[in-house]
């Protein structure tokens, strides 16, 4: 396993050391073949799709997970789409960040570079692989992946097409991993692997957060709120509160707990209209005597259903103090038409996301405008919220001078200027 | 220790939630009190440092370690200096990175904001304490701290200077930690504490990052190189070399390998330098043999000392491959007069910092032109290299609507535009 993740490492910086031009061209290179070899690819996902229908007709595979295995047509053309606009998209490795000239004859640069090596973890469905390669590959990343077993077979085709694809230039820079002990072994890896990712549900996230020092970018919970003020529009209250639970129940951007003010006047009628769109609805102490619901058992829980928490709040600093309390730190709106209460619920809530008067729904990589979307962060240090494809690099400092040195800083030869240029 | 580092973040969010000014005024107060209270301190300070002289005379502590505790006039002074410079700097809370309008009446921020609740451990040198306090509360993040026993009564008198000073505000701002089994509980909230700054020797970071799963900012090592090309100048070599070894052995960006292209014809006057300079050498099989040199046991080595590794190469890429196989990612610097060597070098150096004709003396926050270092980091998440107080700051996003829905985009009732205005 070091082996393989030393060797993502050579082929990353082999790969981030060529031009943008020649990564747009690998790009378009995976997109042809994955094209070209449409019929391989589909045989080799067919005995994926074959053994979990026996599966889910054993009762020991969900339909959900099953559902997200084939590999048809309409999925592999937006494949070949997204590599070719990835392709067609600006290079982010060597922005320019920071210039600065530090004296006469001597200039620093900040630029963006590669993180190096990845290690991305995916449950189901295999489109994950091509995506993530894509994006492991504009950005100039040594990959290793670990698909999920239900996807084997369509895992290894797109696995040996993509590398074939990119053997002009670099074949090791994406590497698949197969089974959970060599993941435990990689986990151990933290002088190689750079940053993990696991894409996939809460214990996966969880799993891989406690089972190794490596940096994880991601979330394993996603307890979203939405406090409807006492000064709430009723209609627009309803709308962003049914669509921030009811568009995607099992979305980590979904509404788990409704905060109202105790105060608003339309609390019953709101109540009322995400019964009737099917959701139950657990409530606190004062909620559920109020609206006659069942008693909430931990306010931090994440539904990920037809469900949510109701609590009735006696304003702004209590919903807070809940969101604090309970909350994740993933997403959470403020419904009001006071301008001061959204003004310090923008400023006071220390969440990754906070909307006004927007549904929870939009916290997302390609709703933000960030193009591919790596993941969702509810940590607080590299990336926070959706993440871009910013989010798979770092910065590198260089300077450039003719024979500068401390000693003659301190002799009084010359003296800092610190110009910022950029 | 959970309830110190939650009253941590309380009291940072509450700092955070403060207007910029109102936290330039808890600077001023702070070295304001720093000022007026001297006596205080040097009376407390002397108890140190007595007792350290004590140490030293049995032998039992580093004279170069009691050097550093003393709390004389001018380093008051410089404190309160320092406090005052950052009280006038911008604050870095707020500024807006990007801006976006999503559809109609739906625009997104992203802005900075504080980390959370910071574990600053320290060794030594009390005047970091009050370094570190003023950069927390400039940048409105909870900290905790942990001094060395050996300042345990400059650093109480400090912390209470320091707290009396910003009680007006948010007294449990700064918490002051005393004993090894605090800090080995504090390692353990991963939930409530973002980030860990060891600032002291190898030992300590390396222990840090070993006992922890909550970020840590820092190296552990700093294995520095500088590369002399067989196009070198002999004169700017020799001037480099001496700054990046001789100018302060023991600094982290201090050269600790030479390498040498073997056709550089000044190779031996070059080694003869050094060893004027007081240099021990140790060197590769064929360095040794050539300038008749101990054997280097592990070219991963950091010696802190006037002391350093020698090895001959046969070129450019053997000395990159050198560099990334023994090195620290920390700093290195070629020296040549070739700029296509150059700059094939600070392209393919996969370090924090890399440098053309320049010691690698200056990779450091104040001579990048960064105000205060918080540290210098080899991590490559989150800040690499020299860190100044913008790498105690995240990201939060924010968007303001009037009922926007995904529901709404789904049926078409508007478009997303991604209009970016920032």
């Amino acid at each position: 396993m070091r082996a393989m993740a030393l060797a993502a490492r050579r082929a990353g910086r082999e790969l981030a050391s060529r031009s943008g031009a020649e990564r747009s061209a690998a790009l378009e290179r995976m997109a042809a073949a994955l094209d070209a070899r449409r019929a391989e690819i589909q045989k080799a996902n067919a005995e994926d799709v074959a053994a979990a229908a026996d599966l889910v007709a054993q009762g020991r595979m969900s339909e959900a997970l099953a559902a997200r295995l084939p590999l048809s047509d309409r999925k592999i053309e937006g494949l070949v789409e997204g590599l070719r606009t990835l392709a067609a998209a600006d290079d982010p490795i060597g922005r320019l960040l920071r210039k600065t000239r530090l004296g006469e004859g001597l200039e620093l640069e900040q630029r963006t570079v590669p993180i190096g090596v990845l290690l991305v973890i995916f449950e189901s469905r295999p489109d994950a692989l091509v995506q993530v390669a894509g994006l492991a590959v504009k950005s100039g990343n040594g990959l290793l992946l670990k698909g999920g077993k239900e996807a084997l077979h369509s895992n290894r085709v797109l696995h040996r097409v993509l590398a074939e694809a990119l053997s002009p230039l670099s074949p090791d820079v994406v590497g698949l991993v197969e089974t959970r002990s060599q993941i435990s072994e990689l986990l151990e890896l933290d002088d190689v692997i750079d940053l993990v990712i696991p894409r996939g549900g809460n214990a996966l996230v969880r799993h891989v957060q406690q089972s190794t020092r490596i940096p994880v970018l991601g979330h394993a919970d996603g307890v979203c709120h939405v406090y409807v003020d006492k000064a709430a529009d009723p209609a627009m209250a309803e709308a962003i509160v049914l669509d921030s639970k009811t568009d995607y129940p099992a979305a980590c951007n979904a509404m788990e707990t409704l905060l109202v003010h105790d105060a608003y006047p339309h609390a019953d009628a709101l109540v009322a209209a995400l019964k009737r769109a099917g959701v139950r609805l657990y409530g606190g102490p004062h909620a559920s005597r109020r609206f006659h619901l069942e008693h909430v058992e931990d306010f931090h829980h994440e539904y990920g259903d037809l469900a949510a928490s109701v609590a009735l709040v006696g304003g702004l600093t209590a919903a807070i103090d809940h969101i604090h309390r309970y909350g994740s730190g993933h997403t959470e709106s403020i419904v009001t038409s006071d301008p001061k209460a959204a003004e310090a619920f923008l400023a006071r809530v220390d969440s990754a996301s906070v909307f006004h008067n927007v549904s929870t729904r939009f916290a997302d990589g390609y709703r933000y405008g960030l193009g591919a979307e790596v993941g969702i962060s509810t940590a607080r240090i590299h990336a926070r919220g959706p993440v871009g494809v910013e989010g798979l690099l770092t910065t590198r400092w260089t300077a450039r001078g003719s024979g500068h040195t401390v000693g003659a800083v301190t002799r009084g030869d010359w003296q800092f200027t610190h110009e910022r240029l950029v």
